[in-house]
């Protein structure tokens, strides 16, 4: 089996590591994954700057682990899948993101977007993410958790385009108590930004890193990771909201009034 | 009626100048909006650094226009809401962006994840985006048109959260057909990449500006646009594929093997 890895902490993260050196149990696995990190990317693609590549390989400096792109997650399947690779992924798998990718975070997340930049090319496709809540965690155990996630997803044959969204609860807080399939929970996350003017009076402010999903649905993603179950998510990206195509229709539309 | 107008071109762009234009007719309008182009900045945001905010007159020097924000259009949308306005706006409109934003480039579009943003807040957002063959086309009459639609779309008094992403079709095509409700298309685009080498010996790739959606469904946005249809079509932001939930939850998850 071929695995194309991505994310997008940058190829150096150490979630990245963790999930190849688990992943390596699977099949062969090309990374191609940014340069630096590129958190809360979203789906933002690089069309006005040059994409620069270099080879990336072990310390050894013989084995080859693949490219580093100057660039945001998406760019990182496209190059894969149009110039990189000899020939197509049997699956995308972007991560192991140092934090969740839960909620309405989905739509910020750079390791959800490139692998749902895979699915639009057909590729079965799988975002990886790990909860936190100190910087220092244990990437290796969670990687282990995530490779027996993406082993029993692939076992099961899914269609082509496949997307899904794996959470792997914060390991501090106890075991895990198992996989949940869950819908994503849709609320707005509390934020709250810092004001300040600098030296030369310009105001300015700072994102704060609090950002808490108060009164998640009981029902999804972000409730059952904070339960300490593994989550997994199918994903699909019509935006289309379906159930209001038809009110839409029996509108009187006009023009040139 | 209070609109907050934002848009992924920056805040100096032709098409939110027509479109606040338009706008005035149906209320009060307050930008806040990208400093600089933000093109393909998908629903990324800005955590790592401070967001520079300086306020924007019209020529006159005197006329307050709004906020240009160092950072995405999502960001725009938060500090909008959070900081920047003395009161929720009644409708946030994102644009009008310069190119169509129809089919999975709905993803990509930083034009609609601002209008996303808003509706993650329970306010009522429309994007709009104009279509366009060459670079110089006509912004106030594409602005005349998507007022026509956005009026109608509030006479219709839309439940808090909705979201709507209005396209023009290319207005030197011929005249405009008519308006039609339409869902996203889902295909893939005809991508390349330029591949060159650096004087320093380094790969680079330069994404291609052809950018070709073959096939479209021909019920959907892309179709409709290129047949000289103003489109409109609803959106929602759970990326969850509800469809297969239930084929999940009847797989035997297991750990620990």
């Amino acid at each position: 089996m071929n695995i194309l890895l991505t994310n997008d902490d940058g190829i150096y993260a150490p979630g990245l590591r963790a999930l190849r050196h688990e992943l390596l149990k699977l099949g062969s696995v090309t990374v191609v994954a940014p340069a630096t990190e590129q958190s809360a990317a979203g789906h933002s693609v690089t069309l006005l700057n040059p994409l620069l590549v270099s080879e990336v390989f072990e310390t050894d400096g013989t084995t080859f682990i693949g490219w580093a792109v100057e660039g945001r997650p998406a760019d990182c399947v496209k190059l894969a899948l149009l110039e990189l690779l000899p020939s197509p992924p049997d699956v995308i798998v972007s991560g192991m993101n140092a934090g969740s990718n839960a909620g309405i975070n989905v739509l910020y997340s750079g390791t959800v977007a490139a692998a749902i930049e895979g699915a639009f090319y057909r590729r079965t496709a799988i975002a990886v993410s790990l909860e936190y809540d100190k910087k220092i965690t244990d990437f290796p155990t969670a990687a282990r958790y995530a490779r027996e996630v993406i082993e029993q997803i692939l076992a099961h044959k899914p269609t082509e385009g496949s997307l899904f969204n794996i959470n792997i609860p914060v390991l501090e807080l106890g075991p895990i108590r198992g996989v949940k399939v869950m819908p994503q929970n849709v609320s707005v996350y509390t934020e709250q930004f810092d004001r300040r003017v600098n030296p030369r009076g310009r105001t300015y402010f700072w994102a704060s890193p609090e950002f808490l999903c108060p009164d998640p649905h009981p029902d999804t993603d972000v409730t059952a990771l904070s339960e300490s179950y593994i989550t997994v998510t199918p994903l699909q990206f019509d935006l289309t909201d379906h159930a209001k195509l038809a009110e839409l229709r029996n509108w009187e539309w006009k023009l040139g009034k």
